[in-house]
């Protein structure tokens, strides 16, 4: 299995993997997590006039994964497959259209990592229902790429007129390869630009260049929106709510008045925001357009003077309406945003974008109107506007607008929480510990009773036992539970029809994690019901000497994440061991569970220090192949240390645990563990005893007692 | 001070910084470790016809360093500098030149980091003796530029016609930004071409071109050589001798062999090298023309047929000549190198050029013919060729040659040491081990004794030892002796008229090497003669706790050098503590003490997997301005680790110790290690008695005994 189609993180679906169009290590990997920042791009498609009119879809929240499961399962099926070919390929041939390719990716228009049902096209036309894949179709073919999480269920789900490419596998063309391999030079192959990043775009445009191919963008239609017709899901509409200010810290008007300063040292005059994570901390407001992510569905535009929010305003209520009206943001039609785009260019406005999520829709309409712009200025510009390179600073004023690409300011800006974040994250895991807490001493109890109990069983009982605690809102992502050899499997999704029953005599490993008022948790415990073996005991041992390593790591404020993701792993590799993910990722607070720029990995690309006030996991682990699977996951807050010294003048950075729930003493091989790890464990469970207990009594409080004992030397 | 400008490594003038002219910080580090690699640099500046002569200038080995400082510290001074400006100035206007300013590098044609008196330009025109510095002249200015390291000693040095420019200061303009400052607009810069690697000549062509300026090579004259004339050492001329197979291990046709499918491979048909220890690797040569490093001045042209050096006939000995006839090497003038480069091209031979390493002169000689040739091949290239972009493959032919820009496959493959260079490495290791308890147990008895000795008496009885060893040739680098706050200077080198005496109440921190028959070597200590304060022993076991976490990875055998550098600092980064230079470096077997590729280091650019039989070196150290010096340091060998797993099909790595010197238990804090850090040196201890004590008797063997004797927990 090649580790780069792994996506960065573990949770089944977590991180959209998506699969990009050339072979290149970089960009196989989730945007949040390793931003590909490009500038200076050029383009040559020229997007039509104006385009008002988004192609629309139904909120889920919190429900248990048995339903979810089988909801997701189950495509929409009163097609045929290939019914829904045929009728696809006739779109091809009108002449409003013309071409020869049709393109259709996983995402939604804002790069979303959780992405509402009707803007699922790629399961809808396909079949497939993986969270990772591409459908490319073309006149007489039709290929789907997934990566080796999804192989099998591809194979289950596409029918005969698929060919399924299974992607990092030796041979296996890229997609854009295979169009270029299937497609006589100079065909037409086309998008829907809303779902493309625009450096993704110009990719896949750049790669089939190489055969002549031109790239199309139908901005007025999705061909597969325009065959799912009626059947299709309606947009989600769940309300809009105010995220307090309790909550977040800091009003909307401080945080705008931040990110106008930031424009204006780089010679922007506005910002287009298009990641629904980024609107919702920008706003102080959440929303339930997804599952697991509490964001809506919008594009915010800020201007030096104004803030305009594009949303479906049935989610706006009168509350909201009033917050917003006081921090000075004006409502817009969803629908309108490249309207706004365009009248912006007119105006001259230099906008900042970020190229490795605005999609292609917004950052050509933009390029366009700033050419047709220029043009109009007359004499002065005309001679030298066609030739020009996109700048990168403040200088392209007197020759209008070009637009400054930059990754995203907000990103970074939202990574680093203030106090009132801390506060809300630091309660939420002490609610999910008390649930946890009452849910481990459950299910143990059932389990030595003989139950047979599903993953899937297991995973809606934690549920419930989340729902309970004071500010549940959902689920952070979907629960991966699984048994003996699944819990090998990094990305493994119970399916209610066909999980295994939980075996007493295997290692069981939980990643799990809820959405809170206040608050994004996200967990992994590994346990053993009865006796481990001695080799599953070393494996966990280990895998706990790197959790420890990294936990009580002390580094200089200047260290990037990559840099200490090799003490994660140091005890395994002892033994000829390791594991293939990343060691940590970026979380939200009362936001996505996955976020950057931040991120502690085996791999360099990702250059961002770590600063005071992240939040990132800490989750190494270890995966035997059809035997069983380890993981131990806890949030950690990136803190100020307080050393002695600070060479060089600048601050050394330790971690705050987020997470207090008892790691399992049974699975330690105390011999292997020097006396400082030993104190380690036996502090923190002191810890979770001391701040946990008053949250819960009866049986949780006894397990909770059991489970927070020291270890002691033989 | 901005670690940006020390050099990669320690040893004072060990390694050549130089100083570049863009404030790009991958240019500030020394080639070996950091290898620039650049392709399709275009050109524009074609040499003249052919130049056959090399200007040239005696070999210095093993002289005490008293001698040498001496030497190196009273640069020619029969003409006052300011004759030597004016003299220089005059050639600018000569109408074969006709020049605005001239650049004088450090460098050697070879990119040396030891080079020959003779070659030591810049330190000649300017009085500027320092091992790193670039000189620039204009009609009516000189300027000097220098690193941290040089501040003080330039100041001395330089008199009041030159302006010292002190790199890496805030508001210090680079040299090519000074030019593109002081000179009118069009102005022609020049250069020796041979002494800028071609990469460093594209960057300063690109760099002054933003005003205009042209940069021109002057092949056919030095003008510094011009005005220093007569007084000019004469060139080095060292007698080459053969490295005995039972060193080398592997003879020159199999080395020739392997080359010669690398070069097919990349579909090439010859090289040009010019690195020397890669020539001396290669032909399993040695030479004397440098200090410290075992090389001869030469170049080496290896086609598919046959192998040409160019080297002074001087040097070569009746041994030596039926040794290169065996390898089926031919002879040929030094001077006589663009002349063959020329007629390779006309040939229409692929050359494998390093542009990181071979000189401007050559690649745009090579450059110029390879046009030439195309023209000269008629009507099917001629339309094309001007614009032609360089090509990378073999696809080049039909159109005539076009040169292979990559980095040297010699480098990987002399770091991977065979059987017979690390036997010798150990055994080499094992003699200098013996001479050094000899030198301690000398020194500790003599301090405490009352004697007076500065840093340079200890330095040259250190070499007094080493030199009684069979095989010993001369020391591997100016040896750093250091007394206390001297310590802390990384790059000191104590001059004989002003360094400090030794104090006994002050750490001693000595870092030295030598070149043995069958190695190298290079090994730093740290001691106290008294007794140490709480704050000195508390940093030296956190430097030792990180250079023993360092020796006991383990690691896959995919694992990048920078990924193990964080082992090493952790201990320190615990109270807020770090040391500003890289952990460890490459070491040639009998050659270079510093090589490349690998490296361990904190900066993220060297790419390079460490592989099984790479030697480098392990030495963290920390470093208190004004007060004292820790470093300790040992080399390693990358061995194959014997791990019980091999996670992901791969070998694991692990390191073998092949310096065996004691490390002094009486700066060691025992209650800051673990078990396990204790019993890491006490292991160790008994090993160096073990191997050591049959080399040594006496008094050396008493103090053997004293220093290896177990450290254990009160």
């Amino acid at each position: 299995m090649r580790p780069l189609y792994l996506s960065y993180c573990f949770s089944s679906s977590r991180y959209l993997a998506t699969i990009t169009f050339s072979s290149s290590s970089s960009n196989l990997l989730p945007r949040p997590i390793l931003p590909t920042f490009r500038t200076n791009h050029g383009f040559n498609s020229t997007p039509s006039r104006s385009r008002l009119s988004i192609r629309n879809c139904s909120s889920i929240s919190a429900k248990p994964s048995s339903e979810l499961r089988r909801k997701k399962g189950s495509p929409d099926s009163s097609e045929s497959d290939d019914t829904k070919l045929r009728a696809l390929r006739q779109l091809f041939s009108k002449p409003a259209i013309g071409i020869d390719a049709y393109v259709i990716p996983s995402q939604d228009a804002h790069q979303s990592e959780f992405i509402a049902e009707c803007y699922m096209r790629r399961g809808f036309i396909s079949g497939f229902t993986g969270s990772a894949g591409t459908a490319v179709v073309t006149k007489d073919k039709a290929a789907l790429w997934t990566d080796g999480r999804y192989f099998l269920q591809a194979e289950k789900q596409l029918n005969s007129s698929w060919t399924l490419m299974r992607a990092g596998n030796v041979g296996v063309p890229t997609a854009s390869e295979w169009l270029n391999d299937v497609l006589a030079p100079g065909a037409k192959v086309a998008i829907d630009p809303f779902l493309f990043s625009f450096d993704a775009a110009e990719e896949l445009k750049d790669d089939i260049a190489k055969k002549n191919h031109e790239l199309v963008y139908l901005y007025d239609v999705n061909l597969v929106d325009e065959i799912w017709k009626y059947s299709r899901p309606d947009p989600p509409n769940a309300p809009i709510r105010v995220h307090e200010l309790k909550y977040a810290g800091v009003d909307v008007a401080s945080k705008l008045s931040s990110l106008r300063s930031q424009l204006a040292g780089a010679g922007c005059s506005a910002i287009v925001v298009s990641m629904l994570d980024e609107i919702a901390w920008l706003l102080n407001l959440r929303g339930g357009d997804v599952p697991h992510s509490p964001v809506m569905y919008a594009y915010l535009v800020v201007t030096m003077d104004d803030s305009k929010l594009f949303v479906d305003s049935s989610k706006v209520t009168p509350q909201v309406l009033i917050h917003l009206k006081n921090a000075g943001v004006e409502l817009r039609p969803y629908g309108s945003i490249l309207s706004e785009i365009e009248s912006l260019a007119f105006k001259g406005t230099e906008l900042w974008l970020d190229p490795s999520s605005i999609n292609a829709a917004i950052v050509n309409t933009y390029k366009a109107a700033c050419e047709k712009h220029l043009e109009g200025l007359g004499s002065e510009g005309t001679g030298k506007s066609k030739n020009r390179e996109v700048s990168n600073g403040s200088s392209g004023q007197s020759w209008g607008p070009s637009g400054v690409y930059r990754a995203s300011p907000i990103s970074l800006a939202k990574a680093v929480k203030n106090a009132s974040e801390l506060e809300g994250m630091r309660n939420a895991h002490l609610r999910d510990a008390a649930a946890l807490a009452q849910f481990w001493a459950w299910l143990e109890d059932v389990i030595h009773e003989g139950a047979k109990l599903t993953e899937v069983d297991v995973s809606d009982k934690l549920l419930e036992f989340r729902k309970k605690q004071d500010g549940f809102i959902d689920t952070s992502f979907d629960t991966i539970s699984g048994s003996g050899a699944n819990g090998a499997i990094i990305h493994y999704t119970p399916e209610p029809e066909n999980c295994s029953i939980v075996d007493p005599k295997k290692l069981f490993l939980l990643d799990s994690g809820a959405q809170y008022i206040d608050g994004t948790t996200d967990i992994t415990r590994t346990v053993h019901f009865g006796e481990p073996t001695a080799h599953e005991k070393e494996c966990f041992t280990r895998v706990l000497q790197g959790h420890i390593a990294l936990d009580e790591a002390v580094f200089p404020g200047t260290t990037v994440g990559f840099v200490l993701d090799a003490f994660a792993r140091s005890f395994l590799w002892k033994i000829g061991l390791d594991y293939r993910h990343g060691t940590g990722h970026g979380v939200g607070a009362a936001l996505n569970v996955h976020e950057g720029p931040q991120s502690i990995s085996f791999r360099h690309g990702n250059t961002t220090p770590l600063q005071k006030g992240m939040i990132v996991s800490n989750e190494p682990g270890y995966y035997e192949d059809h035997a069983f699977g380890i993981r131990i996951e806890n949030l950690l807050h990136v803190k100020e240390a307080n050393t002695p010294y600070r060479f060089g003048g600048i601050s050394y950075l330790a971690f705050e645990k987020l997470t207090f729930v008892p790691i399992q003493n049974k699975m330690v091989e105390v011999s292997l563990l020097s006396d400082a790890e030993i104190n380690w464990l036996n502090d923190y469970h002191a810890q979770v005893w001391e701040k946990v207990s008053p949250l819960v009594e009866g049986s949780a409080s006894q397990w909770l007692w059991d489970n927070t004992r020291p270890l002691v030397r033989q």
